[in-house]
C-alpha cells in the first residue's frame, strides 16, 4: 500500500469516528473522580502546554482561585509558588479529554459534565456553564463571590444535574442537535435553541427530583441559554477521543489556545500539539472602550466544539452570529464552504435548511489545508488581558499549525520507513 | 384628493396598525368575562358565517361537546337541535376578535388568552393551544377524557396560566418574536423556538407561585410546543381589531374557512366575509392511509397568522415546515416573495438572517393581488372530514374573495359619491 493509500485509509478511520461517534451526556460527577489520571493536585486549564512562567493573568487568577477553593493554598501567591515549585501540576486539559471555556482552571473537585460516545466508548469532560455572568472562575475572576459559586456547584449545582441526567438515562447531543436544526445555532458561540431543548427535556426529571434548593437549581438551569456550550464541549472531547492516535491520519482532534500560543493536534501525530503564536479573536467588542491592544491572543478550549464540525465550521447554520460579529450572511456561507473544501466529512443529522438542508463538515485534513491554501474560521469570544469576555468574534486557524504538522507526520513516515 | 390618493391614504393608516401594533398577551379569563357582546349561549366557530345546516361534522361535534361542557344541553342531540332552533347561537369567531384553531368552538366559560394592542388599544382572544394529542375538542372530538380536559382548562390550567402571565406583567409577543429571530418559526405551523422561549420566560414566575396542580401544570405548559400558535392568534387579532373598518382601505384583515366556505374580510368592506368554496390544505398527509377525498375544505382561523404576516407569508423564516410539506428551500422563498409583492408593509423586528436580514410582510392588498395575479400561500394544518388532523401543508389564497372585495369595496365607493 502506498503513501497516500495508507494515508486514506487512516484517514476514514478517523472521519468516521467523528462522524459516528454519538456523544451522550450520561453524568456529573467530581473532576478527580471521572477524568483518568487526574490527582487532587492537578489543574487542567485551556490550550496547549505552556511554560507555567509564561501562563496570561486571568489563567493566572482562575489557576490560585481553584487552588484555594481546593484547599491546596490559602491565599493566591502561596498557590502561584506552588504552581511554579510543581506542587501543583498544570496541564492542558485536551490531554486529558477534558475542555476548559476561556480562562477556566478545572480542579478536582469541581463537577464536570461526563459525555460518552456510545458508539466507540471514549468519554469526555468539562465543567457546567457557568451562567451568563462573566464575573466567574471561567473569565479569570476569583473573590468570595466566586468561590461560594464554586461550592454551589460543588455541593448543589452539580449533583442536582447528575441525579436529572441519570434519571433522564442520558442526553443524546445528536438528538439534541437534530431537534434544533434549522434553529439557528452554530452551538459554539450561539446556543440558544439547543440550551432551551435541553433545559425543557430535562425540566421534567427536575421536578420529579427532591434535591435540596430545587427551585433555584430549576431557574438557573433553564436560564442559561448557554448551558449547551459546555455540555457540547464534553460531547466532542468524547467522540475525540477515540479518533485520536490514528497512525498516519491527517486529519485534526485538538484544537485550543493559551492565551499565548495557539495548537493544533492531528490524529497520526498522536499526543503533539503544534503551535504557533495565538491570533487574537476580533469581532465585536462587549465594550465600546476596548481595542485590540486590550485583548489576550486566542484562550480557551471552547473551540473543540469547531473540530467536531460546529462554530465557525458550521456558521451558515448560526448566521445570526456572523452578523452580530460585523458580517453578512454571505460572510457565514464562505465559512463553512471554506470548512467544507477542507474536510472529509459531513455530519447529516442537522440538516441546514437554508443552505439546501446540507448537513455541516467535519474532519479537517491538514493536507487539504496546505494543499489549498484554504483556513477555516473559528468563532469564538476574546478573553482582555486583564481577565473578562472583550469581544464575540472570530480567527482563521493559523496555517503554520497546519504546516507543522505535516512536516513531523511526513518525518514520522521517512522514520518509519 | 381623487380616489387612488384615498385609498393609499387609508391604506397607509391600515397598514400603521398592522406595523406598529404591539400586541402583549396579558391575561387568561372567561371567554365570556372578556370576549364583547359573548353571551352564556353564544358559541364561536371558525371561519365565515355559515348556515348551521351546513356545519361540518368535526365542527358539529366539538360544538355539542362545547354545549355540553357549558351545561346548556344534556346530550349531542339536544345541543344541535338547540343550535338549529337558534336557543344556541353560533357565530364567527373573528367577528368577536377571537380565533378558533381548526374545528374549535369556544364557549363562555372556556379559558381564553387574552392579548392588548400597547400601541391602538385592541384585544383579541384565543383559548390556550390544547398539547399536541389530537384527540381534542380542536380538532372535532368529544368525549368524556375531552370533557375532563375542559374542565381541567377551566379550573386549573386557565388560572393557573392567567396568574402567571399577570405576574410576569404581560408578555410582548414582539419581543417573543425578535428573540426567536432567525430560530426558524414561520409561527403559523411551526414554533418551536417562541414556543420554548415563552415556556422558560414563564416558568420562573410559575415556580414562585402557589397554584394548585403547580407541577402538573408546568410539566404541561413547558411541553407543548406549539403553545405560541394560539397566543400569536390572540395577539394578530387585537393588532387587526384597531385595522378594521378603514373605510377605502383595500387590506386584508380577516382569513378563515369554516370546512365549506374560505372567506377574507378587508379593511374598507367593514363586517362582511368575501367567500368561496373552501379549497383544501395538501401537503403531507399525517397517516399513509389519507387521500385528498378524506380531507375537508380549509377549516379554522389560526390563519390570522397569514393575516398579521407569519405562516405562508414568511415561508423563508421557516423553511423546515416547507420541506416537510414536500417542498424545498426555493419555494420557501418564493412563498414569501410573493407576499412581499402583494404586501404594502414589512416586519422589522424579528429579520431573517437567511434572506439577508430583511423582515416580514405584512399587509396583504387586494389590488395588488388581483392586479398582478400573485397569491400569496397559507399554511396550514388540514382537517378530515371524520375529526382529526389528516394533513400539515399549504394552500393558495383564493383569488377570488379578492376580486369579490374588490367589486364590493369599488361599489362602496360608487354609491358614496
Amino acid at each position: 500500500m502506498n503513501i497516500e493509500t495508507q494515508i486514506e485509509e487512516a484517514n476514514k478511520k478517523t472521519v468516521d469516528v467523528l462522524v459516528k461517534g454519538r456523544p451522550v451526556w450520561t453524568d456529573v460527577q467530581p473532576a478527580g473522580d471521572v477524568i483518568p489520571n487526574m490527582k487532587s493536585n492537578t489543574i487542567l486549564i485551556a490550550g496547549p502546554p505552556i511554560d507555567v512562567q509564561k501562563i496570561v493573568y486571568p489563567v493566572k487568577v482562575a489557576l490560585c482561585g481553584a487552588a484555594i477553593y481546593e484547599g491546596l493554598a490559602q491565599n493566591a501567591d502561596e498557590a502561584w509558588n506552588m504552581v511554579l515549585n510543581g506542587e501543583i501540576e498544570v496541564a492542558s486539559a485536551q490531554d486529558y479529554s477534558c475542555a476548559c471555556g476561556a480562562a477556566m482552571a478545572t480542579s478536582a473537585s469541581m463537577p464536570v459534565i461526563v459525555c460518552e460516545d456510545k458508539t466507540f466508548g471514549g468519554k469526555g469532560f468539562c465543567v457546567p456553564h457557568p451562567g451568563t455572568s462573566l464575573h466567574v472562575l471561567r473569565w479569570g475572576f476569583y473573590d468570595d463571590e466566586i468561590q461560594r459559586e464554586l461550592e454551589w456547584f460543588r455541593d448543589y449545582y452539580g449533583p442536582a444535574l447528575g441525579e436529572t441526567v441519570r434519571k433522564a438515562r442520558g442526553v443524546d447531543l445528536h438528538m439534541v442537535l437534530a431537534k434544533t436544526a434549522g434553529m439557528g445555532d452554530e452551538n459554539h458561540n450561539r446556543q440558544p435553541a439547543a440550551s432551551m431543548f435541553m433545559a425543557l427535556h430535562l425540566l421534567p426529571f427536575m421536578l420529579d427530583s427532591d434535591f435540596p434548593k430545587k427551585d433555584r437549581i430549576i431557574k438557573e438551569y433553564t436560564a442559561n441559554d448557554r448551558f449547551f456550550l459546555h455540555v457540547m464541549m464534553a460531547g466532542a472531547e468524547s467522540v475525540i477521543y477515540s479518533a485520536r492516535n490514528i497512525p498516519m491520519s491527517t486529519v485534526m482532534v485538538g484544537m485550543g489556545g493559551n492565551g499565548v500560543e495557539f495548537g493544533l493536534k492531528f490524529s497520526g501525530t498522536g499526543d503533539e500539539w503544534f503551535t504557533t503564536p495565538a491570533p487574537k479573536i476580533l469581532g465585536q467588542f462587549l465594550n465600546p472602550s476596548y481595542t485590540a491592544d486590550d485583548m489576550l491572543g486566542f484562550l480557551g478550549d471552547s473551540c473543540v466544539t469547531e473540530v467536531y464540525g460546529l462554530g465557525g465550521m458550521s456558521a451558515v447554520a448560526g448566521p445570526g452570529y456572523v452578523r452580530l460579529t460585523g458580517h453578512d450572511f454571505s460572510e457565514a456561507k464562505r465559512r463553512t464552504e471554506n470548512a467544507r473544501a477542507v474536510c472529509l466529512g459531513e455530519h447529516k443529522f442537522a440538516p441546514i435548511p437554508w443552505d439546501d438542508f446540507r448537513g455541516f463538515p467535519v474532519g479537517v485534513d491538514m493536507r487539504k489545508v496546505v494543499g489549498l491554501n484554504i483556513v477555516p474560521t473559528s468563532h469564538g469570544g476574546g478573553t482582555l488581558k486583564a481577565g473578562g469576555q472583550g469581544t464575540a468574534g472570530s480567527c482563521d486557524f493559523p496555517i503554520e499549525c497546519f504546516k507543522e504538522g505535516l512536516v513531523a507526520l511526513s518525518e514520522k513516515v521517512k522514520g518509519a520507513k
